[in-house]
Formats: structure tokens, C-alpha cells, sequence
């Protein structure tokens, strides 16, 4: 590492084996030990680095979490081919939400880690939040009515959040048992009434 | 107390006052050292009681702290007159759940802390989800039409539960800063759509 006596670099600006290191090393002992009992010190010593210098990049343990645990998903290899002239937007946006979430373990694990911490710990949430509500605005924004855009893509990022806590963290069985298909089939239309649909109309 | 050698009593058999002193004092000590930490031992002593004589009402603390912490609300009152005739039925009951959420802050706040117990601890989330499922059954059930009807309501508390989260617990924005009337605007006819849209078909 060179040497830098002021400024907090950008994490984008930690050598990648070093970042890489250390959020393996984050992740590795916050499933041993939980949140609470988590330190930045024993992160530090796992992944070999002071830890001064996991604060010099990643800042607070609550940073340090959201970054380690939100899914390492590409949103642009997910919903490729996604727009509003879609045949069935609404549902093949959440069967392609579900997929991923049914078929990457691990950053399906990643994701429930990170909501049960996030339930307990304002600061985490506060990040966790602005991370999953960007990525929904990324995914939907383009697709989403002038009026009311984040309101929309708030009320479509709610209901995927309970659709995903009844099936992988409370495990409702009628949403846990349930095909993916079948769920994509109900939840679909309702996505593409947030995303166009008049505020506040009736669905027939 | 009468001398009980053999069975468990049901919980409603306790004398009332013993079982709202064991209640009270469990929802003070889980307040005060969380949930981890929350010894039956420390409720008995609290609530002036034998440990074993709430074991033998309640049975496990998994138990104990559902009955604790559900939300002490009359569903007869708060869903009073709703039929699946009701005009704008959907904006209706999304208006009373959130304005009990919103005004009754004790309840809330026990709904709350019973989900924040229930995703890290799983024998709490069988509870609580069959707590909540069966109040949704019963507040619904009438109004679900046949076909689905038990997957119809799954996906409304579903819905209603990520609202739930996302206003009151991650406290994104856009959620938890709406009017409730605008948010039983829009959620109300995707409600009204679960219950008696037909399954699958496109909203318009």
C-alpha cells in the first residue's frame, strides 16, 4: 500500500485483492458471530490488514455491512430486454426477481442477512434502503408514469420486499410452496398497475 | 392457584391477573435487554411468579413472546361493516390498517418488535406468521372469492406486510412520509384485486 496521510480514499480505489479480503473476511464472521458480536478489529485480523485501514475505506461497520451483504447481482443482465412495450412486464419482471432470488443461494443468503440486520439497526437500514430503493429506480424508472415516479416504484419495491420475506425469511407456506409461475401470474399485474396505472384507480 | 399434578392448563385458565402480570413484565424485560437476552427466570421474577408456572401456562418462550407481543386489537372492531360489497372496499381496509398502525403506537410498537424478534429467530416466525395468517383469514376469509382463496390471502398480507415494513420499520421515504389516504388509493385496488380478481389476469 503507499502511503496516504489525509483524505479517505474511494473504496472503488482500494486494491481489488485487499477490498476483496476483507469483505469475504466481513461476511465469513458476521454469519459465526451475528452483527452484534461482529468487530472491525477481528474483520481486520481475518482478511490480514490493520484495521485502520477498513475504516480508511469503507468507513463505519454499517457501511462496511451493506457493502459485504447486498446481493452481487448485475441489474442489467437480470432484466435485460425490460420496457414498458414488454408483453407482460409486470410478470416477467417478478419471475425474473424470484429467479434469481430461488436460484443464487448465496447472495439470496447475502439479502436476508442483510434485511435481518437491517430490522435491528437503524443506520444499516437507513443504507440498505437507499441501496435497494436506487436499484429498483435503476430498474424501473425508464418503465415507471411521470406522476408520482417514486411513489410508484416505492410501492412496487414494498411489495416485492413482502413477497420475499413471506417466502425466504417468515416462510408463509402459501408463498413459500408456491411456484414461482404462479406467483409471477398474481403479483405481475399488480406491478404493471404501480408502473402505469391511473393514482389511486380501481382495478377491474 | 389450585394444585394442577399432571396437563397443561390452557393459557385462558390462568387467573387474568397472573397472566397480564407475566405479560406486562415480558414485554418490559424484552424492551429493556432484547429478546437474546430475555430469561423466562427474569420474567417469573418480575411478575412475582415461578418460572415454572409460566412455563406451564405459555409453555416455551417462543410462545410466550408471540402472546406478549401480538397486537392487542379487536378485529371485530377495526373491520366492522366491511363486506365484499362495500364500495371501494380494498381503499377501506388498507385506510384501517394503516390507521391503526399509524395511531395506536403501543400496538405498533409491539407489532413491530414481534417482527424484529420473528426474522432472526425462526420458532418466533412460525408463530407469528400463523398468528397474522389466520387474523388475515379470519378478517378476509368471507370476502376471498373460492377458487385460491387461502394463496388470494397470502398475498394481500404479504403486501400489507412489506407496506408495514417499509413505512414503519426501514422507513423508506416515499412510504413512510405518505398521506394514508394516498397509500390506501393505490395499495386498495391491487387489495381488491387479490380478493376477487380473477387469478392471473392483467390489471388495465
Amino acid at each position: 500500500m503507499s502511503t496516504r496521510s489525509r483524505g479517505r480514499p474511494r473504496v472503488d480505489s482500494a486494491r481489488p485483492e485487499t477490498r476483496t479480503a476483507i469483505l469475504t473476511a466481513a461476511r465469513e464472521i458476521f454469519a459465526e458471530r451475528g452483527f452484534e458480536r461482529t468487530t472491525m478489529r477481528a474483520i481486520a485480523s481475518r482478511a490480514g490488514v490493520d484495521a485502520a485501514l477498513i475504516h480508511h475505506y469503507f468507513g463505519t461497520k454499517d457501511t462496511l455491512t451493506v457493502e459485504a451483504l447486498r446481493p452481487d447481482i448485475d441489474p442489467a443482465a437480470v432484466f435485460r430486454g425490460l420496457t414498458v412495450d414488454t408483453p407482460g412486464l409486470g410478470t416477467v419482471f417478478v419471475t425474473r426477481v424470484l429467479t434469481v432470488w430461488e436460484n443464487d443461494v448465496p447472495q439470496r443468503e447475502r439479502g436476508t442477512a442483510l434485511l435481518r440486520i437491517a430490522v435491528t439497526h437503524d443506520p444499516v437500514a437507513e443504507r440498505m434502503r437507499t441501496f435497494f430503493f436506487g436499484l429498483a429506480r435503476h430498474v424501473l424508472g425508464d418503465m415507471a408514469a411521470d406522476d408520482d415516479r417514486d411513489l410508484r416504484i416505492a410501492l412496487i419495491a414494498s411489495h416485492i420486499l413482502g413477497i420475499l420475506m413471506m417466502r425466504y425469511v417468515l416462510r408463509l407456506p402459501e408463498i413459500a410452496d408456491a411456484d414461482i409461475a404462479t406467483l409471477a401470474g398474481r403479483v405481475g399485474p399488480v406491478i404493471e398497475q404501480y408502473l402505469t396505472g391511473p393514482p389511486g384507480s380501481p382495478v377491474e
